[in-house]
């Protein structure tokens, strides 16, 4: 079974660049990917929070969140 | 041809983290991982500045860095 990646982002450069690069670069194989627009699907920001985001660029592996150089805090987003 | 992505580290836990979960989800079809220890190997730290790393754990995808969480800066290794 394949794990979740859940890409969270809000459309800005240094997003954009981590969507291009890093999670890209992502295993298809072994992840599930999924991209969220926290600025257009604000009712997700709560699921982000729950797992530890506190700033995007950030992705969410296997529950695990890894925040990708900074464009904006979660809290910005609000 | 294969991109090349360096992973920098110090053994720290938050990098030790990033290790097994983020550089081991890319996908080694298309990116040649390497690993840098630079508590132990110090001599490539001013490779991980000439590619922008301003801190670990981070990965360097075809060039370009991305910071992934915060372990430590690069200027407390030296």
């Amino acid at each position: 079974m394949k794990d979740k990646a859940i890409f969270y982002h809000a459309g800005c450069p240094v997003c954009v660049d981590a969507e291009r690069q890093l999670a890209d670069a992502l295993d298809r194989n072994r992840f599930d990917v999924e991209s969220v627009h926290l600025g257009q699907e604000a009712g997700r920001i709560a699921d982000a929070e729950a797992a530890g985001v506190k700033s995007v660029p950030a992705v969410v592996l296997a529950g695990q969140p890894f925040h990708i150089n900074f464009g904006a805090a979660l809290s910005d987003l609000k």
